[in-house]
């Protein structure tokens, strides 16, 4: 059983690095540990600590640990290289990681990379750089074990038997025509309780999960969620000819950066920030979310500013108003984070977007009423006054109501529009809300108050 | 291939439904459809039209979708079901499913579905149910393959064929003592390529990954994502004897519902939140976060309330303060989220939270360098007044650099107290930085202009 832990490597591994047992590391980081281990410990690690260790791996161990480093590391690590190193290194990765890593990389390396490989893989690598990232094409790999239909089960052993290994993840064989069409699949699990005697055509299943070499990378995981697929052919749309195979591994890390992307992008973070990147670069991709934040900050100032008159006469008014604007803004998140949820699991669709809707506008009157309630009695009892309890109830309700408008269309509308709803519905909800509240409570007040 | 949008399934059943054509939507319901995109309809519909769908499903077709539902869902619809009926649809599932769900049921209801399973079906769901739900015994099923490792190849091959059915997701055959204790694995891989007449213990793999039935999911999925497993065995940490195994299609889950976990508490929703909840459910949970933030806003309300003798002199500072506050807020959740997702991904431990804060404060000051630059230009202009724009320039960089040290240092804080980071960090980050927004703006005017 593997040790799990990183952070108590990362604690041992830093401690040998400051009182100088540099050997200790040495031999920790080049077969010790597993390769995914230190790879691990490589993300975990700050700038400097990561350069230096990266510098105690050996060159034979170092394309193995790139294979488990995530893209954004492995990257800083490969740009580096010599391009004869990354030669070297790209002996280790599949066929579809290679194309992964070559689409980064300067066209220069790319094309020595190429040179450098046996000309049928240079074909195999070629042929998966032609498709986007995004797709299928782009995440499936080339290693399939394909038989003929008419054949009998026992030739598939003696079949097999010549391979010297089967790639990981198989668990199907690919039934295929003379002109590789794909006809079906042979579950290795139906090969092993079948008769030896039976033909693939028999038992072969012709109602398999394949997967269009167009089809959008979030598609593909949804296929394999909800079919619990451990692997899946992969065919040309027009032809039906069989261009690959996508595994779960892959899959899984697809299912982790999209379920991760929401949340990220909601805080202004970039998928591939590195929990450890450095200062300089941490805070130019920081200040440009601030950027945009500031300008927001202004709208509502100048909002506010429209009512200095009201203002000075009502200083009460400065004391309450970020209650309004804040309870609009947290109910108008709720809704929003479920929204953008249910549109990145394709939930939510004209066929139940007014539902959806409607239930939005009446939890938001419904909390609205309570908590304006709530807010005007505390309001009332703190300033005495019983007509700015009026006012604040009156515009929080405003508030949460235009909350519920707009976390609920705001994202389906820039998802029609194709603009990224966890990135942009976030700043833009902020600024409605701080814009009504400000503009209900200080205009309810300049109506009735003053 | 499936046909995988369910939104399109969504909108011809709700269109028949609103015709009337019942006829057609039985007929998608019970079989033209698989049980997973039914599943996935009843998902993406609201309550009504949820209810009636599911009264359209013939009983002996709804064990086969309850499987696919989500958690809530699935426990909506059991919980209106006869006892009886709970039996019936209980022998669709999984033992490990069953017992997932049983956890959720009645006692009475629990005993009738257990007395009504066959004697050994219900010794493993008992044990089964032993296990707490977030560790690896509460996630394993039990339908492992077993051999014996003095056997040949041949024999095993001869075995297998007695099997009618191998479970699904077997990449594994598990090698164990006469005492049940896990020796090793045997990948079909490697059957299937192996001389017949080795013997099992000639050729298993004895450097596994087993699983102590302890362990927590949230491990589990790190071993799996990190060694690329199908599937793994459980063993008893004591005894080392093999209890069962989990397969990636259970792990897939746990990672998708790890990953919205933090997204979704940092909204205050739960994780099991129905995007189609009814109404009175939503409102009321919905109205404990609103409550819970009413909290925070009148905490800076409050201190604002101390300056009122300030503000009422200047009231440019009214016009100005929420941008102080809403600067500290933003950068403040920036660093929070990164926290949440390196705690998470269990990347951030005391031999590198040093440098992180750090690097955070330096960050913090330099974007505040930054804009308190420019917002001190900005307010210069607006309000003619020098004095000001030094007052909110200095106000910034405080709330940043606080802002920084709250979302690195609470979220750990948090995690060792055992409180869960993602639900309770936002809330007290934004009072931090609304409160040190306002007392430093408000605090320095008082001091410098007034």
């Amino acid at each position: 059983m593997p040790d799990k832990n990183t952070l108590a490597h990362l604690q041992t591994v830093t401690e040998s690095l400051e009182s100088g047992a540099t050997l200790q590391t040495r031999y920790l980081l080049n077969g010790a540990l597993p390769a995914q281990d230190v790879a691990s410990l490589l993300e975990s690690s700050p700038p400097k600590e990561r350069k230096l260790l990266w510098e105690l791996i050996e060159d034979k161990n170092q394309g193995e640990v790139l294979q488990y480093l995530n893209e954004d590391i492995r990257l800083q690590f490969l740009e580096n290289m010599s391009t004869q190193r990354v030669v070297a290194v790209s002996e280790h990765f599949e066929s579809d990681d290679l194309a992964d890593l070559l689409q980064h990389l300067p066209d220069k390396v790319v094309s020595e990379v190429l040179l450098s490989m046996p000309p049928q893989d240079r074909l195999r690598v070629e042929a998966l750089l032609s498709y986007s990232e995004d797709s299928a094409g782009g995440l499936m790999n080339t290693d399939t074990i394909t038989i003929r239909p008419n054949i009998t089960l026992d030739r598939v052993f003696r079949y097999l038997r010549q391979y010297k290994k089967i790639p990981d993840m198989t668990d199907n064989l690919l039934v295929v025509s003379r002109s590789n069409r794909l006809l079906g699949t042979l579950p290795l699990a139906k090969l092993l309780i079948c008769d030896t005697k039976t033909t693939v055509r028999d038992i072969m299943e012709t109602d398999h999960t394949a997967i269009h070499s167009d089809t959008s990378v979030s598609e593909v995981a949804q296929v394999f969620e909800k079919m619990d697929l451990v692997s899946a052919p992969v065919i040309d749309r027009s032809t039906g000819k069989l261009l690959g195979r996508i595994t779960i591994d892959d899959v899984v890390d697809v299912i982790r950066d999209e379920a991760e992307h929401s949340m990220l992008s909601m805080a202004g973070l970039d998928d591939d920030e590195d929990t450890f990147s450095p200062i300089m670069k941490t805070t130019r991709r920081r200040a440009v979310w601030l950027g945009i934040n500031l300008i927001t900050a202004f709208i509502a100032s100048y909002v506010i500013g429209l009512f200095q008159h009201t203002l000075n006469q009502v200083v009460a008014l400065a004391v309450l108003m970020p209650i309004v604007a804040s309870m609009g803004g947290i109910a108008g998140s709720q809704v929003l984070t479920l929204v953008i949820r249910g549109i990145a699991l394709d939930q939510i669709g004209s066929a139940n977007m007014r539902w959806l809707l409607n239930r939005e506008l009446i939890v938001g009157l419904l909390n609205g009423l309570l908590w304006s309630t709530v807010i005007a009695i505390l309001t009332a009892v703190w300033f005495d006054n019983i007509k700015i309890a009026y006012i604040i109830a009156g515009a929080t309700i405003i508030n949460l109501l235009i909350a519920a408008l707009t976390g609920t269309l705001l994202p389906i509308f820039l998802k029609k529009l194709g603009i990224d709803p966890a990135l942009a519905a976030s700043v833009i909800l902020t600024t409605v809300t701080d814009v009504v509240g400000f503009l209900a409570f200080l205009g309810l007040a300049t109506i009735f108050l003053v």
